[in-house]
């Protein structure tokens, strides 16, 4: 671990943020519990992503099960390909991942792209060996290892379950239903804030890759060939882009542009992914993220997957590398596709015409009576077939006769005995399978980016100073209450104004242990933007020279965690300033 | 399902609150998703309970992972004790709870008390038949069958996981840690909102009986000796209780009485669990519990937990059926005892004296010299047998000599020989272990209670109308905004309206399809408060007769979901007025 992650790791684990889940036992690999500022640090960058994309956007949001059947996998392609490659070491039994071993040990870069059999080669040509105890790996067998954590669902093993190793499947498959809340007006979106699991091999890098997680995902429904997103909102916003050709460039870099120039480049070829770039890059900086060490990158043609025409990913760089923390994928059809393939739904939206629309159609209606006799019990799979073609190829009737085949034989048959015609019908729209446009966010890696780019050293009264600069919108806690000492009375009224403010809402911690300096440390380690403090003026305000305290108005002082200024705010007032600071209505220096 | 379930689960599928996920693959049984009305009401439960029991009590909110390793659950004893009797049918194949296949067809009640033995006699003394096809179940064997999913860590089968069965233990595996968060100070309280899963054998009732739920869980770590609840703060508050005694008694009814009344007749025995009655029940009323259909019922002798000192469940009438929504537990030092038992750590407190203590600590210190030759390869198994004892019972050492038995034998030491003495040790402190006090709250029952308790038909203009009457604060969508007519501009003004009001933080629904009075009912039946229509008045405001409009302020009108009563409200107001009305803050009456 670099030494940024090991001294962010530290401190997430003395302040409550984040450990590895299960220490009594000693741990287990890829599994974190979120303290208690972590916990409310998650779900304030949760309420955040919520209001922006999902309510602001007027959006739904659904949430489903965690355990899923495994028809719904065998439709998403996840049972069959959703793989890694293994490795087991003949003498220690470690499992590793093979794609890791070579790339660790060799100059290849996309391991992962290459076949099984060429990896077990590499492992042999290079004579590689086990990380853990350096016996030879060649002749070890390379295996895809299915990455989906699998359960049974009741008792025995009939009905096999998985834990969706995204949250996005539980929305695809209540496809049908929600269109249905939509009233089939494309378009529309559902979001969905859930856990997903991966069950790597051998899971390493502390909260960026890890076995259970959070995503934040939004399916936007869309008609292709009418709906446009509202690109005027953003257009202006500029976009750091590091696009295809400036990755393969010698001495390519980060573009800044904005959303218009990047799509009248052609840099950006989706509008849809465009108007979401243009969206968060707002949303990345209200929750802390630092736009110097933030990019949008696109995938690079190898790196698609299947599903995808483009793909971007906004990367956040952390100790020196950039890990993606959220994917813009234009999925086109490809999901719903799957899913009206291996189920008995459809996966539509009937799509309304403004006016009817009347039709040609080519029809057969083949006369049974004469394939009959002539074909016997092949005659049915013949009358079949020519309906099929008929919708396929409605050329193949122009002749006299039309050639059919069913299983391997050939049969001709008379286009007028198929009963071959056109009508006219007339059609009152048409069923349309709608294109999504996904940005998929992993909420851990968000958590983790945003302590990192938080984290400050500085000195104050000679003394080292480490401090979060969280915004106060997603610090976990907002106001940190403390007597100036617990004695005279102040304990007291500092705990009686921790209960109002809690009862305003404010996430508070109060605080009577070791001198003030101390207490004001603890709250700028866990990122706690104001502290406020009773001390003897606040019950001797109309005593001293203070002007605001002059009427004998109590006050308190409230202190600003990245300048560490101190002023005086009135009590009668308090809640509702720390309100307004939180919320970004008032700014501090205001005050 | 009773015609109550019947309507709801309909009302809940058509308007989106929940239905069985997977539809489109035949759905299984136990497992549902929360459409978009659903899963908002869900979060705003959530947050209400997070509000009461974590932010304004000052307590800790944690998030662990679902999926945990084999030893935490030896541990909590759900490895070997967490199960359900199962029969499987000869003939058809299907699995049955046995116990409740004994509860259908008997008179018997509490099936789930009696062994497996028993059961298996039972369904062959009565006969009893599958309940799918009707095959004799005699001589089928009878099994616990663990109701826990398991799955793999990693690959291969050497590292099980399982999906917990309550977020609990999530919570109880990081006391360590937490109670370092906490300094150390008993007591502190732990919450965590999360799933839990437990695998049904054959799951019914719905969303009352699930596979996979979430759970908001507060384990209350206290000093038993020392720490007492702020019992003041609700001991006027009124209970409906179900003690033991009613339940057993003829006549037996519920008794309201207060806190203080309950706690001084003894019917309450522990004044925690009286504080956590009372600390609830107005939260109830504040989302929507009818306490008309609400009691507190305590378990009965049969049905406590092992763990358990003493346990009341908090239960609403759905259908005619009493329901568990919440348990409220004294859980003592159980959970804390067996993981110190099962892992290398304590799980304690140190709990400092105000002044340190000198307390007199019999020690033993055996002369090895004489032991040795005397007892050879024994020796030292008798002098662990000797120090355990003097620890056990110190009075065993006061006569000249001493007998100790190791593995059956027994050996007889002098007392000078075991270096026997009474030390003065001077002490600060004590290492204790917390007892625990646990309000459990299942949220999807609370989410079904809530729905059902709002349910409501009345007649409106003649025509009958379904209505959800939900508390502003926890109602899916705040705010229905209706144009008129989407003409003349009143579509364009209602959407700009829609707009503002989702940037003030209000969920918000825009409807322009069919008549007015339609959408009003579809808003109805998903439990929206307020309705704001944009109609010609609000454009032409400063030429009607309307009072609130003479002075050409632009005005829409806003309609109370319970009354239909509708009021005009000047836009420039609107967010204000809407977000007050949600918040408690005005009441409509008041408009």
């Amino acid at each position: 671990m670099s030494e940024e992650g090991a001294r962010l790791t530290e401190l997430a684990k003395r302040r409550g943020f984040f450990l590895q889940s299960s220490g009594a036992y000693g741990g287990v690999a890829g599994f974190y519990t979120y303290g208690p500022q972590g916990a409310t640090l998650k779900d304030n960058l949760e309420n955040a992503w919520r209001d922006r994309y999902v309510t602001r956007e007027g959006h739904m949001e659904i949430s489903a099960p965690d355990v899923m059947p495994e028809a719904v996998f065998e439709a998403s392609g996840h049972l069959d390909g959703f793989d890694d490659m293994i490795v087991e070491c003949p003498e220690c039994g470690a499992s590793h991942r093979a794609d890791h071993v070579v790339e660790d040990n060799t100059s290849i870069e996309e391991a992962e792209s290459f076949s099984t059999d060429r990896i077990a080669e590499i492992i042999e040509e290079n004579d590689l060996v086990c990380p853990d105890c350096g016996t030879e790996l060649a002749d070890q067998p390379v295996e895809d290892f299915n990455l989906m954590f699998e359960t049974n669902i009741g008792p025995g093993s009939s009905s096999p379950g998985y834990l969706r190793p995204e949250t996005a499947q539980g929305i695809f498959v209540e496809f049908p239903q929600l269109s249905e809340y939509a009233r089939n007006q494309l378009p529309f979106g559902v979001a969905q804030i859930g856990k997903a699991y991966r069950n790597e091999i051998s899971p390493r890098k502390g909260l960026i890759r890890v076995r259970e997680f959070t995503q934040a995902e939004l399916e936007h429904f869309i008609d292709p060939e009418e709906d446009e997103p509202p690109i005027a909102r953003v257009e202006d916003v500029t976009l750091p882009l590091y696009s295809v050709e400036q990755q393969q460039a010698d001495d390519g870099d980060i573009q800044e542009v904005t959303v218009r120039e990047a799509l009248e480049e052609g840099i950006l070829a989706d509008e849809w992914v465009a108007f979401y770039l243009g969206l968060s890059k707002g949303w990345y900086e209200r929750i802390g993220v630092d736009m110097d060490r933030f990019r949008f990158r696109q995938h690079l043609p190898g790196e698609l997957a299947h599903y995808a025409a483009d793909c971007w990913d906004a990367e956040s760089e952390l100790a020196g590398d950039w890990v993606e923390i959220t994917g813009f994928a234009y999925r086109g059809d490809y999901d719903l596709k799957k899913h009206a393939a291996h189920s008995e739904e459809e996966f539509t939206v009937f799509k309304q015409y403004d006016e009817p629309v009347t039709v040609e159609r080519p029809t057969v209606d083949p006369d049974m009576s004469v394939l009959g006799p002539e074909f016997g019990g092949d005659a049915g799979a013949v009358a079949e077939a020519l309906e099929e073609l008929v919708e396929r190829e409605p050329d193949a009737f122009e002749d006299t006769e039309v050639t059919v085949e069913v299983d391997g034989d050939t049969y001709t048959v008379d286009t007028e005995t198929a009963g071959y015609s056109v009508e006219e019908v007339t059609e009152s729209g048409e069923h349309i399978r709608p294109h999504v446009v996904e940005p998929s966010f992993g909420v851990g890696r968000l958590v983790y980016t945003v302590l990192a780019h938080a984290y400050e050293e500085d000195e104050v009264d000679d003394e080292q100073r480490t401090y979060l600069s969280l915004p106060p919108e997603i610090a976990p806690t907002t106001v940190g209450v403390f007597p100036l000492m617990d004695k005279d009375g102040l304990g007291e009224r500092a705990r009686e104004l921790a209960e109002e403010l809690r009862g305003a809402g404010l996430e508070v911690t109060y605080d009577d242990s070791g001198a003030i300096g101390r207490r004001y440390r603890r709250q700028d380690e866990v990122g706690t933007p104001f502290c406020v403090t009773v001390d003897y003026e606040t019950q001797e305000g109309n005593e001293t020279q203070d002007a605001a305290d002059a009427d004998g108005t109590e006050t308190v002082t409230v202190r600003e965690r990245d300048t560490t200024t101190q002023k005086r705010v009135a009590v009668d007032d308090l809640a509702e300033t720390l309100v307004a600071l939180r919320d970004g209505d008032l700014s501090f220096d205001d005050l």
